[in-house]
């Protein structure tokens, strides 16, 4: 099984990306990488390491996609980019079943919906991150930004694909969804969620135990939360922000403060770390776009080595673990019952 | 000018109510208070009291409307209840010029559409909280679940409704509007977003600054945040659940570390508190729900004395800078404008 990994994605790339997938064949002795990119540079890179060079293959691409290009546009006409090179390699590949790159989100998105396809009968891919929660156990955020306008049966495939996803990520059997709504009532909610609740209570094919308001997405109450992605890029940013605006407080009140604040806090240091750990947003891997034909992880643009070569390993797991046709035998299921239900 | 409150909404009623009327009573001496709910409780706690009984007039209704009634139905057929009869009160007394409750916001917004009715030209009122931001000053979050499915145009008035607010509230001159996105660039978001981006722009009756990222919301970069209320609804409940979330992790640290750490955060106590008291969402008052003829202020259910007495100061601050006067001019500005470019 291979992991094609784009090595020109990412602000830290090639040599952070380059040095992510050495330490992930280190870590994992069945792993084995394809890096496609500027080879001259990704050799560079790969002649100061030690590694098994039978694992480690490198694809020539001359051109990079950038954060500021229309995401269709390069990846229709840069046809040597990293990733449109790397997206080709893994449709011809057949070993290869998983993707991994830390560039720009949209292209990616773009790209793998161009060039490897979504899975028969999912009415929409979605972005998938796992978030922190007060447990630990982490939760399934499916969709944070790749659908902005949604229809309910788009809310049911990404509580399909979600479940099917956090099973693989978190462990658990059955994974309780929960949808994202502006009150726990079974009458709250717009237009979109009002129908979608109807619909994920009436499916059987998902565990759903009801509305999520915003304020108890990370209890751990559910391992996963439906949203349009809209709303759930909202939910993802403002947990990020409201995190990132309390600890920046605390740090101002202790630069402020006397010689016992600041002794204080340097007591309370593990705490403090042990917290931004457990609150990081981008630790678990990457976000996985799910409903695409082969396992595909955008890991952050900010990923060094460590994060790289973990979304490397969370790749290989999710494909070992056959995530794709688990969520197209749910998606298949669940449309036939849908179909069932239109015809009565 | 009287502020009518309602003495029986919110977890604490009657007695923090009228403890907090009385308060307010007390901490400015223009404060004059119609108290309405069950008077012979009101009167059992303003018997314990001093205060200006010139001041404090109660109402009796006997009736009171729970959260968990249907609000249309429960502003309807409940004709003795407190938030009827106050609303009632504020219609007929022209000396009443704001209204306070800390009772089920649906029930609220509902009575103040049906008995108090919205300013000519608005589209559809709003409920806005401040927000508080790292630089201290606070921002407006404008809708927060007063409308879960929303037009451009309604996020235009939100706009203009908020920036008045902004600048009776938080005392700036041009409040800096940013559209809640999933992207700061132009081109970003959803239909309604897109739209109302195009709107906003090109509106010379606001302060326009462009999109706002959930994760920017809180830096204190915009004075005014607007949405749609389903996704204002999720930023608002999100921000308050990760701010939760945070310190519940810091405690669980305190709570499983050693002496040292223990001693660290006894020592670090007065940053907490005050990062506490400056990231508290309830803080700054109630929320106002604008549009309103009169000015409506909703308080947190969980109100105490003192959140009730800030609300009621607030209620009168706003009405005696003529927020609903200002909002009806801005409106109606910018709806002529609008049917003139309409029109070209």
């Amino acid at each position: 099984m291979k992991i094609v990994v784009d090595a020109m994605g990412g602000d830290y790339a090639p040599s952070e990306v380059v040095l992510g997938a050495v330490d992930a064949t280190v870590l994992d002795k069945n792993v084995e990488v394809v890096l496609v990119g500027k080879s001259a540079e990704i050799n560079a890179v790969l002649n100061e390491c030690e590694y098994d060079k039978k694992r480690i293959e490198v694809v020539d691409a001359s051109d990079v996609i950038t954060n500021d290009e229309s995401p269709t546009m390069a990846i229709k006409l840069k046809k040597d980019s990293s990733l449109v090179k790397a997206f080709e390699r893994l449709m011809s590949d057949e070993s290869a079943s998983a993707f991994v790159s830390a560039g720009s989100t949209g292209a990616v998105l773009a790209g793998a919906f161009m060039k490897v396809g979504r899975i028969r009968g999912v009415s929409r891919p979605a972005l998938a991150p796992v978030l922190p929660t007060l447990t630990g156990n982490g939760m399934v955020l499916c969709d944070c930004g790749a659908n902005v306008d949604c229809k309910p049966l788009n809310l049911l495939h990404f509580a399909i694909m979600a479940s099917s996803y956090a099973q693989a990520m978190l462990g658990v059997e059955k994974p309780r969804v929960g949808l994202l709504n502006n009150g726990v009532e079974a009458h709250k909610g717009n237009e979109l969620t009002k129908e979608a609740y109807e619909l994920l209570s009436a499916s059987g094919d998902i565990n759903f135990v009801g509305n999520c308001e915003a304020r108890d997405m990370l209890t751990g109450d559910f391992d996963v939360v439906v949203s349009d992605g809209f709303a759930g890029n909202v939910a993802l940013k403002t947990a990020e922000g409201t995190a990132n605006l309390l600890l920046k407080l605390i740090k101002k009140g202790v630069y402020g403060g006397g010689l016992k604040t600041k002794l204080g806090a340097a007591m309370l240091k593990p705490v403090f770390k042990d917290v931004k750990t457990k609150l990081d947003f981008n630790a678990v891997g990457g976000a996985c776009f799910l409903g695409i034909n082969k396992v595909i992880v955008k890991a952050h643009g900010a990923s060094k080595r460590g994060a790289i070569s973990a979304s490397i390993l969370q790749a290989q797991d999710l494909a070992s673990k056959n995530v794709c046709e688990k969520i197209r035998e749910g998606v298949t299921a669940a449309n036939a019952r849908q179909a069932e239900s239109a015809e009565e």
